[in-house]
């Protein structure tokens, strides 16, 4: 191979990543390739270090180490045991974990039901929801999922499972988000805002 | 470590690449981490396989390999000996080879003046490039820089350093890209190409 067919083989497996195209791919290629200041060095480490140690959860499917399996906050004991956020990502995982507002325990589904993909109920992980669902007796399940029309039938999908479960299914409100204004939310959100109203004080 | 600290060193090192914010550089560490398809083990290999094989050309300053040095664009006869065209990066190097319109040396600088970012002439193959045209006996130096004020500050720098040798020495037209109009192009832009105008037919 010569020099730009191995940089073409970093390029193509950086074009793989989300939200990077060709163009990006090459340029980030190119930088790693002019390596004055060792970046390239520096990642494939960080690379090759995540691969030994990075795991996904047996239980909850979120990120954790070959070391923590079950991850901690599968067993933790100081969280609420009676409550299960059921997420499309383990990166989900980290960003509910961020806003402290959630104590209970988590079950990554490692997609959403996507028809148009290909993507069924046998690509997810629900049989091992269930299992828990049954085993662990949890009291609330929460569909932590989008609100794209993927991710709503994936909710429903769920909840429709789960009914012959004594366990109540809720899901995250929806809304206007937080800093934004009335004039600037679509008339769906809107709507899914007004039947959401709270009381106030 | 915990799973999410290996996940940060990775979007550390993302983050270091051109054009990638530290939020895309999350969403990618997290993508690489749920590695249901390969794409961290093929980003580690390829890496691993350009370190140990790609070099810069020890004469133009090029992308090639360990197996070829100098560079097949440095080494090879059929290409004119007599003309060098001086560019910031070694990807310079690849975008004029993709035109096909240049068939002589080429010299990366690794850089450009830039006092701003403590950039200083000592930080560029400036002393490699002078002992270049001096036993190279090239007839003209082409500055391929670019068209912002640090670039055409570093292409007369470097005129001025090369007064003293027996060269021509030329830099790229400028003037309005092709398939955009001239209402479409800054007044720099549109001076530089009035200046610039060629005769027709």
């Amino acid at each position: 191979m010569n020099g730009l067919e191995y940089l073409d083989r970093i390029a193509v497996a950086l074009g793989k990543l989300p939200g990077i195209g060709r163009r990006s791919a090459e340029r980030m290629a190119y930088r790693l390739a002019s390596d004055t200041d060792g970046v390239m060095r520096e990642l494939e480490q960080a690379l090759r270090e995540a691969q030994e140690s990075i795991r996904l959860c047996s239980l909850c499917g979120g990120i954790t180490t070959v070391a923590e399996m079950p991850c901690r906050l599968c067993s933790h004991s100081s969280r609420d045991a009676s409550m299960v956020c059921v997420v499309q990502d383990p990166s989900d995982i980290v960003a509910i974990e961020r806003t402290g507002a959630y104590k209970g325990r988590y079950h990554a589904l490692m997609g959403i039901l996507s028809p148009m993909h290909g993507e069924g109920p046998g690509d997810l992980r629900l049989q091992a929801l269930l299992k828990r669902v049954e085993t662990e007796g949890f009291s609330e399940v929460i569909m932590a999922l989008g609100t794209d029309v993927e991710s709503e039938a994936t909710g429903n999908y769920i909840a429709e499972l789960l009914k012959k479960y004594p366990v109540r299914v809720t899901r995250l409100a929806s809304g206007i988000p937080v800093g934004s204004g009335v004039m600037y939310s679509d008339s769906v959100t809107l709507s899914r805002a007004m039947k959401g109203r709270q009381t106030l004080g």
